[in-house]
């Protein structure tokens, strides 16, 4: 991320004065907390490229970027209570440091401090910033519901999962790339195409997300096979259930929903599952056309002095991909 | 409330559209039924008459009272979950009809949606109204917040008491009423006005609820003791330990943080020595000079066309005083 340390150290020291000497200190330590332990900062990033990419000054968009990266980190305080997830960042979550209650009132204080940086945006662009915004918000949640609804169900569909990401996670990464272009003043042909460009690689990222978690490589820290252990109906999983034979449905059935006695032994053959059904490969060309489909919108952007190559260095980097 | 059936109903049909027909209805029937098991919408009526008696029109101001209701009903979803309180207005709390993940999901999209109603008021005054906002959103929490810190404490003062009912209650009837001032263009000295009326009748109103909760009419449907059997310090038990002599003292030490094996005795017990020491008449002192400081803030206002006559109504009916 050397190309983009100015604008990473800007973001941090703005975030670092959220919330900073406010009482009652219970309220807000775990804010400071969330925002100290870390983060790739992608989407404030993105929100301070778009506006850069139409010649707009970083500056106006810094609140919008800190709105951008307050609001997710509301989102992963009450997720993580949702979802029992006591690490984040290699570091206890707040409800698990602190307690539930804890991480709903920081998380909720968090959301309104979102909303006093977008006063701080330009008024000319205010109001279609915010109604960016909500919109975004509002489908965060429903993502977010939807997951939840669909753990209790064993006939997602591919669709319905790929929906559910989109919202989930997709449409902030989005909104993030376009806000900022917004704030630059770009037209609304301009600002659909960096939309687009947001939601292609924020699904693309998630799906990559998806298969690290299973095929990924120790070594980054992370552990593999969380999302099997979890019976977490991700696309690899879905996919799966629907491509079984009856060799592989008779593994899958042994295993999903089961608390296995040894958990090695349950990611190993949900894992062999996968690979014989070539779900992995699939999954991986869905990210690689979302990608493009991604790259093909930013492309159509480019000249008329709008420059993409941050915004292209950034998607590959996100990606990790040398194309 | 004859007087001001127009403006209720217009709230109520306000309300009854916010997330209707929305999906996942998951995500979106926790909001219906909180708002349809009622409330005395005080605080979106008191928006509109804030409005009204500075001249407004309170069509203009519609969104922004049904902006604060909305809000006020994402604090109960989500206290109603730390407080651990089973039941709302009769009927079960969101978190115990459906699940805490869902409370705080449902009241999540709430506050959203609130912020959505406020694009909705006169730019010219929607900058101000949204810093007003957000102003009391963050002081509710940090309200909230001592009330938690209170529970693991002992010594927690009177001033401090009445610092955090003021936080976590009063600001909120205060922004209502300024709110709808605000939109109605009053200027600075007037909404400064409006607001001490807000805040002192809101205290006024939350010490009286404190005294209704230990010496109330149990024919109100309200079960009597509830606070004494939960050990809250409210301004009724952090002054009887303040004022208490040996033998009341003996009384408290013997009934506070100890479960009950009879919860009527406990109940009684310490009742009688908060009559002993005459607290409940102090707290009703103090009670009614709040709402003569609220009153004598609201006459400063009659006058040149401004007309106070329905806030010192509703200020009477909220507090059940016929003066």
């Amino acid at each position: 991320m050397k190309r983009f340390e100015n604008d990473l150290q800007r973001i941090e020291h703005a975030l670092n004065a959220v919330g900073k000497n406010q009482k009652p200190p219970s309220l807000y330590d775990p804010i400071s907390y969330l925002t100290g332990i870390g983060g790739k900062r992608i989407r404030p990033l993105l929100c301070l490229l778009g506006t850069r990419m139409f010649g707009g000054n970083v500056d106006t968009a810094l609140p919008a970027a800190i709105a951008i990266e307050l609001f997710h980190n509301f989102t992963l305080m009450h997720d993580d209570i949702m979802d029992k997830a006591d690490v984040r960042r290699g570091q206890p979550t707040v409800h698990t440091r602190w307690s539930p209650s804890q991480a709903i009132l920081s998380g909720d204080v968090t959301l309104v401090l979102a909303y006093e940086e977008l006063l701080k945006i330009p008024v000319e662009v205010r109001e279609k910033v915010i109604h960016q915004f909500n919109r975004t918000a509002i489908e965060v949640c429903e993502g977010q519901q939807y997951d939840l609804d669909f753990e209790k169900r064993n006939d997602v569909s591919e669709e319905e999962y790929l929906e559910m990401i989109k919202l989930k996670t997709s449409v902030l990464v989005a909104a993030s790339v376009t806000i900022g272009a917004m704030i630059a003043g770009a037209n609304d042909e301009q600002v659909e195409k960096v939309y687009e460009y947001g939601l292609n690689i924020g699904l693309s990222f998630q799906l990559r997300d998806d298969l690290l978690d299973t095929f990924g490589d120790e070594s980054f820290g992370k552990r593999i096979g969380g999302d099997i252990l979890a019976d977490k109906k991700t696309y690899l999983l879905i996919r799966s259930m629907r491509m079984a034979g009856e060799a592989e449905k008779a593994i899958l059935d042994k295993h999903i929903g089961v608390m296995p006695l040894d958990p090695e032994v349950k990611v190993n053959e949900v894992k062999s599952v996968m690979e014989t059904l070539a779900v992995a490969d699939e999954t991986q060309k869905l990210a690689g056309d979302h990608y493009h489909v991604g790259m093909a919108a930013l492309k159509e952007l480019s000249g008329h002095g709008v420059d993409v190559d941050d915004l292209s260095y950034l998607a590959n980097l996100m990606l990790e991909r040398s194309t």
